[in-house]
This record gives structure tokens, sequence and C-alpha cells, in this order.
């Protein structure tokens, strides 16, 4: 008798791999200049400091066990001291909840915070891994535009106003990824004044905030309310192989999250929250560190941003490089740029084609440009390339 | 206006913290002899060569950034290796998925094959890890007993006769946590025998099987049948902090684990993969570590079980020590352990009272007894507390 083979879950019918991961596949070729990737630059990384600050946590068999699951104390120490700065009020320990970068932050809050149905709201163009999670948590998704400002609160209140009511409201507030803006300080009090009229949660995604160029990001949404719950991570101003991200939030939620923490994974790895600890309570140092990756990633952006300009004109409207990884690009001239992306590829420039991140809007002649991991003329050399084929 | 506070999800009202958990706070008074933990010995965990591994891996900037979601390449192979000459035949790379732990391995699992409702088949008494895991995917348990010859495989064949249609069968095969018995090899062919006629998985879950004491455990259950999911980890032979753990598994089952992966924490940490990747490839000084854990640990446990029958006789039955972490002891004479471990606490010892495992069977006498990170005298002098207050 041949054996009954068992089936997988039903639910994995609807799930896609990420898009962008199965692009990054193709575009590994070393005579692709890519734009496409949305990883922080190796070479930036605190190589060095990481391996002292190892050795030094290997001193210690303590670090060798499992760790409590909301993070080893020390980290969770440090992060709250960070926040607290950052936030502008004293952030205790119990808040600080840290996750195997904020990927997991997002998806464990996803089962704390959603009723299977529950209406999220999603910037759109929208950060893929938060779709993803909110997709597979089986919630209701509406997307609410991106301006210059940042999302557009107008749209939000318009949506409130027609009888929404919305679980969660998600939103990458400086230097989104992947559309480039920052959620400008008037509305980050207004969608705060909106949560608490319509009791929904605010979920503050902020990856990058820390490498602003010019100027630094605005105060935290978080710092207007107590129902915004803030992620981030050290995975782009220190290195992504920590993998450490932390959410700040009620001491309910964070109880909530450790339950599920616990079934998840355990616990994070005592090694990696050390070295982390380390590299985050050496202020001076750290302070220099980040500095070095805001200069090198400044000069990459503003490097791209004006050859697009120079060399497409109005032809494309380029976000500012203002700072994190990315700039958003569109094309004024109906160019689609998903039918443009076997042509460039072709011709050695790799981006990603804006209809990964639409939700609503198709976003059809955009995309998405990294400018993390190339020199300035290496940028400069893609938009030319780009431009070459793109008439 | 006061702020309308947000909810959490519903769910979260059946879920509880992990009793032992919770346990393990109460017992890390300095007076107190625990044999109630569940972790391996930090003292015999090999820190100095990790510490090597560790140097060695950040001579490579590459071991700073993202890696691929299914884990580091190198680390995938050398487990793919090891896990061929165990199972007993050529596993490839593409069936190796590396996991944030054996934990994490299972909670991916019960995401990728149960649909709610799903039927899923656990010892009693159980893994508490497992339990939690199938309680949050919204599965149906069914539990059935444990023997001296590890999973009455029989009552197993009375449920399926009675129409019971599992999707999963789970079982710590080898070194039972908390049973501290091993899956006989008769019963492995028969259950996978079960597998292929009705259609289910097995999980065959070993983070233990390295860990024998007197003969190396028997051909695991995996290699009767590609029915079967192979989990285990190196937490209990290198060190818990790697966080590292791993599935084998078909290909299309690896798949869907990776899609769930990329949005719970996109990959794992390239630098622990890299140190595991490291020690499990250096085969002459793995293989002398892993018999130095054996040799605590065999002496350690041989000490417990002989004090235990030595100052109780027939009063309580305790598992043989023949690996893995736990014996199982109980009582024969109707004492309750929930309603002993005030007294014993007072008097300096604690142990996991077996109605924390329970899932049909109340285990209302029986006890988890953990010897590994306790010198034999100090194992002893537990047993002598223990009788002192338990006449």
């Amino acid at each position: 008798m041949s054996p009954i083979v068992p089936a997988l879950a039903g639910k994995l019918d609807g799930l896609q791999s990420s898009a962008i991961r199965d692009l990054l596949t193709l575009t590994a070729r070393a005579d692709i200049i890519s734009l496409a990737g949305g990883l922080p630059d190796a070479a930036l990384m605190p190589r060095e400091r990481i391996a002292v600050a190892a050795q030094t946590a290997l001193g210690d068999p303590a670090v060798l066990q499992y760790t409590e699951s909301p993070g080893l104390p020390a980290l969770r120490a440090v992060i709250a001291e960070r926040e607290s700065t950052r936030i502008g009020r004293s952030v205790p320990v119990e808040e600080v909840f840290v996750t195997h970068g904020s990927q997991q932050a997002l998806s464990l809050l996803a089962e704390v915070l959603l009723d299977p149905g529950a209406l999220v709201i999603v910037e759109d163009p929208a950060y893929v891994g938060a779709l993803q999670v909110f997709r597979a948590a089986g919630a209701r998704i509406v997307a609410v535009p991106l301006d210059g400002d940042g999302l557009r609160v107008d749209v939000l209140a318009d949506l409130l106003a027609a009888g929404e009511r919305p679980a969660v409201v998600h939103t990458v507030s400086n230097f989104h990824n992947p559309g480039g803006v920052t959620l400008a300080p008037e509305r980050r009090r207004r969608l705060t004044e909106l949560a608490e009229a319509h009791g929904f949660w605010v979920i503050e995604d902020d990856p990058y905030g820390e490498l602003w160029f010019d100027r630094p990001a605005p105060a935290p949404v978080a710092s207007y309310s107590p129902q915004v719950i803030r992620l981030s991570s050290v995975s782009k101003t220190l290195a992504p192989t920590l993998r450490v991200g932390w959410l700040v939030a009620p001491g309910r939620v964070c109880r909530a999250v450790e339950l599920l923490k616990q079934g998840a994974d355990l616990c994070g790895s005592a090694l990696t929250h050390r070295i982390a600890a380390d590299l985050l309570a050496d202020t001076d140092w750290l302070t220099t560190h980040i500095d070095t990756v805001r200069t090198a990633y400044g000069a990459r952006a503003k490097s791209l941003v004006e050859a697009v300009r120079t060399t497409f004109g109005t032809r494309v409207h380029c976000t500012d490089a203002t700072g994190g990884m990315f700039v958003w690009a569109d094309f004024t001239d109906d160019t689609d740029t998903t039918t443009l992306l076997p042509a460039a590829l072709e011709a050695g420039v790799a981006y990603v084609p804006g209809a990964v991140f639409a939700v609503s809007n198709a976003y059809r002649t955009s995309m998405r440009l990294c400018f993390t991991t190339s020199d300035e003329a290496t940028l400069t050399e893609a938009i030319t390339r780009l431009a070459s084929i793109s008439r």
C-alpha cells in the first residue's frame, strides 16, 4: 500500500515569498549595480568593536546560557535609557521588550493586538515586511497614501469619519522605506489625537531615525501618546547579525508579547544581547560611529539624488535625500518601471519597481532606489545606465 | 475627553505563562538545591572554543550582515552531513532549515502543518513548550501516555482505529523531557507505519539524543519514513546562546517554513550560525567535548537515581539514568507532589510537580528531577532533604 502523504495547512496557499528577496537573488550578479537591495553597508559596520565586545562578553559563562524572554536585563536597561532621551519621558525597563530584529516585534505585536478580521491601516507605498505580517494575521488591510510630509493623516481622519475602526495604524515615521519621506510633526500630533479619540494603537516603526543627514528626525510619534508602540533596532546603526530589535510599549502589551515570545523561540541570544548592550552603552564611541555612517550615507544619497535630477530633469520626480537608506523616484512621463526592469538589468542596473510596495495605488511609474552600498561614482554611473535605456 | 484605551487580541485570554519558567524565578534562592530547572550546565559549555570561533567569524565583514532565511549555507551544510550520518540516508541541504532554537522550529511547523481545529497527538506527560505552541495554533490536543518504552503506540493505534485523524504526532523520542524514557525501536517502526497508512506527520523532537550515558540512542524515527520531521539543536550540546536549532523535512515543508520565517524574524544571526558551523565541523574536538558532557551528566544522573532508590526504596519509582537531562520519579504511596512542594522549598529543595506536564492523566504523585547543574554530593543532599519532609 502506498503511503498517504500528509498535507500542509490551507492558509499557506495565500502566502508568497517577498518579491524583493527573490529579486535580490537575481541581482547578485557582479556586473549589475544594484539599487534594489535594502541592506546597510557591511563595510561601515563596527566589526572590530564588536569583536572586542564579543571577547569581553565571553569572559562570563552566564553569556552562554538561556536568557530572559524579554531580553538580557543590561540591554533592556540601556535601551530604556536611550528611548527615555528620545521620547522625552522616563521609560521604565518593564516597557522595553527586546526582539529578534524589529521584524519579530511586528509579528508578535500582530498576534497580540489583532483579532482575525481586525482592520489595520498601512501606508501606501508600504513596508512589505509589515504587509506580510498583517496579511498572515488575517487582518483586513486598508492603505492611506503618503505625500511629502508622510502619512496623509487627513485621509485617515476621513476614513474614521466614515466609520472605519482600525485596531492598528502602522507608520514608518522617519525616512520611510520605501517612500523616503518623514511624517511631519503636526501630523504626528494629529495622528495620536485620532488614536486616543478612536481607541486604536499606533505602531511607530523607526529603524532609520538615527540616520538623518542634515537635521535630526522630529520628536517620535510616541512622544505624543502612550497609545503609540515604538519599534526600533540596531540593524541599521550597528549590525543586523546581532538580531537586536525592540519595542517600547505599555506593560500589559509587553506581558502579552512575553507569553508569545516563549512559544515562538523562548528567548534571544545572551551573547548578541551583551554585545549590543556594550556598544549602546559606549556613548561617545557610538555617537562617533553613527556620525560616520550618517556622513557616508548622506554623501551617497545626495550624489544619487543629484544624478537623478541632473540626468532626468522633470522626467523623474525624486524625494530629497534627508536620511535613512532609500529615495523614491517617480517617472512623470508614464514610464512603467516594471516593464522597464528587464532592460535596466540588461544595461547593468537594478532597482525595485514601485508596484512591489503598492497596496491601493499601483505605483506603476515609481521605483525605490537604495543608496547605502555603492559609492558616489557608482551611484552616478547607475543613473547614467538607467537613462541610457529609458528614453 | 479621556482617551479610548485600545484592546488586546481576544485569544490572549486563554494563554498562560509557562509554570516552569515562573517556578524557576522562585527557586533562584541560593539556599535551595534546584532540581526544577531545565538548563544545561554553563560550566560544561565550550566557552573558550566559542571565543576562538567568534574571533575567526568576525574576521569577515559578511558575518555582520543579514543572512539567508533558511540559515547560513555553511551551517546548513554541516548539519546536513551530521544528520545524514544520524538518519542513515543522504540528507540534501535543501531539507535542512535552521531556526532560532528548536522551539522556533516547533512554532513555525505548527503554522505550516496545522489548520485551526486540527488534531495533534502529544505525549502524556508532555513537553510543555510543545503544548504551548499547539494550543496557540488552535489545535485539538489528544494525549497518549508514555511507559518505560516511550509513547504507547498501541494506544495511538486504538485512537486511529476509533476514527481519530491526527495531522501531527509529536514525540520527544530520546531521553524524554519530562518523562526520562526513550521510544523503543520496534515502536519507532510501528509509529511510522501508522503515519504512512493514515497520512499524518510525525515531529521527532530530539534535543537530547547525543547525551546518552551507557549506549547510544536508537536509530531516529526519521530513519523509518520521510513523513517524519526531525528537530534538534545545539542548545544542550554546545550552548543555548547560539540560538541554533533546526528541522530536517521534505523540501515542500522547508519552503513553507521559509515563507513564515521571513515574516517572523527575517533570518538568524550570521555570527552565531558561523560559530555553530565552526564547532560542528570540528569533529574530533566535538566528539571529545560531547563525551565530556555525557560523562559528567551520566555520573550526576546515576548518583541522583541511586540516592532516590536508596533513600526511598519502593516508596518512589524512578526512571533509569540513560541519557538527557531529566529523570521522572513517582511516589507509589499517593504523596501529592504539588501539595508537597512548599515544604520541599522550605527544606531547601525544588522539583517540578508532575501536574505541570499533565495533559489527560493528572500525574499528581510524580515529579521531574533535573540533574544537570548540581554535582553528585549536592544531588544526594537534595534527596536527603526531600526525604526529611515527605514521610
